[in-house]
């Protein structure tokens, strides 16, 4: 054993513990504190012991273990949690000294706070970490971003811990300035709430147009797995199917409450994609579809006096199921879609000048959107770093136009049959506007000038000039402006 | 003329103008500034000539200006420039002095604003202000919030110049405490944004399956304004769509581009549904509409790569017309029952106390979403003031009831045909999850369990009780907590 630390651990719930012992069996010395001594000493005399874990009783006492820089991991709650906890370092550190956040703070803080330890010469880094705690303990994608040069004091471990996609890659690469490690972790967790929501709504279909046993659901499911939507919740949808309570033998999905929660990053994504004037309108049907899901007691209520179509079983199941199939590809390219167009927008408005491929590779493995797709995804941005929309690769250009038909077919069943499926539907209206050579956009505009005066632009103009038509009165047209603000 | 003005007008834009003309032609005496003294001028020797108009060249005079407790009304930019202004004018007022923010605050800052004055002796007020230029010269819709001691000294002048119901009702009461006011314009805005976005898509389907005239079109939204969905936007359609060019005689609507802006508020009302955990996804979805419609270029180059069916015409289409009628009907009532419960969530969120009927009746007349349709909304929330949901009225329910089969099939042709119906398909999505007995939420919160322990809650336990299972161990299932943060 050393006498000095390699890294820091501050914060034991079991991510921060994972991490921990992740490093350490990679030949990392780690020095680890928690606020609640108790929970330090229980795990270094537990999951940590007979390991190179050196439990510290007090920040100072962290800090004084560490070789320089130090490099100290931030495992607590976002928000004032990692501004207190940064209070308390910053009395026992050093120029050059490095600070990594691993929750999952909001993108904004990570930009504050790398700006505000620059001044003080400490090198912030924010970094994604993903995979959930068999992640942590396993190897996690991670999305490191801020001060770039922590990177290469991190680099060797960070890329000895995370996650290796199939080829060997380590999962984890620097991703860009202040705040955008945590904004890819972010979209990354919004394209998570897309992707288990379409596949929640491709179970609902199958179950209720196919009328599947469990077991003929989780061999689909199965089989899915082995072909293009091969991913690892495809594959824990298979796992969840079979489940039996051991108690009861009740299937124990069966038994869980229909009313799901979140934490809070789907959200920020779909707000960050209204910031940014972004369509990810699929993510945001996502997140709101959990929040419905939540008013269990409303919908009980409804289910008596809002009528609906009955649904009648598919006539042949195996091929309603194939449609599905390519449905749930088709609208899961047409979300991925939107996450990097988000992604895109950020880059340009706070210019990270990001990698989309090397945010594909990252996700590659580890992380809960991990799947095989994502190799096509960064074959995409390999052919054109700077493509406008995943949609126009050639790859996905092809598989769209194969699938779409399917989308189409599925979203038209769900209508007439009372099936709510709000992912496919918004997914189904991207790809069509995406592909509209006219919106019915220009009779928005018209209302808009006729009563705000906000004026419009013509398709026999130039763009930049603005015309003003007197709508109720005359029917003049002319170039105007306007201080009306709404 | 008096000496003293009775209430001041501080930004003399066009809504500022229009609201002091309209104070004054109600037979009070307006005192007016403006940043730049030479507009002050202008409008004194302009459209307020011969008057009961007062220009005051700077923020003391102004002040001096006026009766006591002093009235002034602010119509600057929303943001800093209201928060600049209110500190030039606390120099120069007393204890119980009133400050009215007439701009489209954000109703946070209208919070914080109220709360800041009040500290000070200062009565403020964040009013909503809807019906665009005309309303603010003719009678707008006022949705005035904040410190209610404010009320009994500018109510007399808010109700005077503010629009009326057919039956006389002012269409202006007060709303609630500090950002409520501001919050129900918000809110306003964002089911204007829906609304809009689906007499679009109706108008589209219209023109793609009926191939209709313009003339024949404007006929039908003419006579769908003797209906149901008589409102003004209904209205204004029906005059834009019969608007020629006089110059190439081309119809408008034709040479407009098809780019849709927006100033925000639609934004925030969206933003402000997720904050609140309420699925207000067809907002939402119209919000996003407007972000797609404006990367045209990129539409353009996708339409000549993302293949989709054509349109076959309808067979009938006087009947399929109808069928769109009812769609549009189905899909507002779905629309007005999520913002009424974003409103409801915030009213608890903030401790508003809303009075819904009443803020239904304030948008009777004068705003922009003015239609019969709020009479309902009033009638449904004056026999139930605590209706959890609009859909459970039993108005609405019979009218979904009768509606919603044609909704179902309009969204269904649109899938099959290749155009895009985002707000239509999440009004559907948003009335059948809504009516759902059991939703595949289970899965997730399933699949949450499997990759992060978020645990789950049992169908045939009570709720508080939380489970996690070892999906990918033994299967078993233990009640736990975790602190893992995502």
């Amino acid at each position: 054993m050393k006498n000095k630390a390699d890294i820091a651990v501050a914060g034991l719930a079991v991510m921060g513990e994972n991490l921990a012992l992740n490093m350490e069996s990679k030949g990392f010395a780690v020095a680890v504190y928690n606020r609640t001594g108790a929970r330090t000493e229980a795990f270094a005399g537990g999951r940590g012991k007979g390991r190179n874990i050196l439990p510290a009783s007090s920040i100072g006492e962290l800090c004084d273990s560490l070789e320089r820089p130090r490099r100290i991991m931030l495992m607590v709650k976002a928000g004032s949690p990692v501004d207190e906890l940064i209070g308390q370092l910053l009395a026992h550190l050093e120029p050059g000294d490095i600070i990594i956040d691993g929750g999952n703070s909001f993108f904004k803080d990570t930009m504050r706070r790398t700006a505000e330890l620059q001044k003080k010469g400490i090198l912030f880094v924010g970094t994604g970490v993903s995979g959930g705690e068999e992640g942590a303990l396993h190897g996690p994608s991670l999305m490191p971003g801020g001060d770039i040069r922590a990177w290469e004091h991190i680099r060797d471990i960070f890329r000895a811990i995370s996650a290796k996609a199939p080829d060997g890659t380590p999962c984890c690469d620097w991703v860009g300035p202040d705040g955008s490690g945590h904004f890819v972790k972010m979209l990354h967790n919004g394209i998570e709430y897309s992707d288990m929501q379409m596949i929640a709504e491709a179970w609902e279909l199958l179950r209720r147009f196919c009328r599947f046993t469990p077991e003929t659901l989780a061999a689909l499911f199965e089989d899915w797995n082995r072909g293009e939507l091969e991913s690892y919740l495809i594959e824990i949808t298979s796992e969840i199917l079979r489940r039996k309570d051991p108690e009861t033998g009740a299937y124990v999905l069966d038994l869980i409450l229909d009313s799901a929660g979140q934490k809070g990053t789907g959200k920020w994504t779909a707000e960050c994609a209204l910031d940014l004037g972004t369509p990810a309108a699929t993510i945001a049907e996502a997140v709101f579809a959990r929040c419905l899901s939540a008013l269990r007691e409303e919908r009980l209520a409804a289910a008596e006096i809002l009528p609906g179509p009955s649904v009648s079983e598919a006539q042949d199941g195996k091929e309603f199921a194939e449609s599905v199939r390519q449905a749930l590809y088709a609208a899961k390219i047409c979300a991925y879609a939107q996450g990097f167009q988000v992604l895109r927008a950020a880059s340009l408005e706070y210019n990270w000048n990001l990698n989309y491929g090397d945010i594909a590779l990252m996700w590659r493995g580890g992380c809960i959107i991990r799947a095989k797709f994502l190799d096509d995804i960064k074959r995409a941005f390999a052919a054109d770093g700077d493509l406008a929309n995943l949609m126009f690769d050639p790859f996905f250009s092809d598989a769209l136009a194969k699938a779409q038909d399917s989308l189409r077919k599925v979203v038209a069943a769900a209508a007439m049959s009372g099936i709510a499926v709000p992912a496919f539907s918004s997914a189904l209206a991207y790809y069509d506007a995406s592909r509209s050579k006219r919106l019915p956009a220009n009779l928005i505009q018209a209302m808009r000038d006729c009563f705000g005066a906000h004026t419009y632009e013509r398709i026999d103009r130039p763009r930049g000039e603005f015309f003003h038509t007197d709508w109720t009165g005359s029917g003049s047209v002319s170039a105007t402006s306007t201080n009306y603000n709404r």
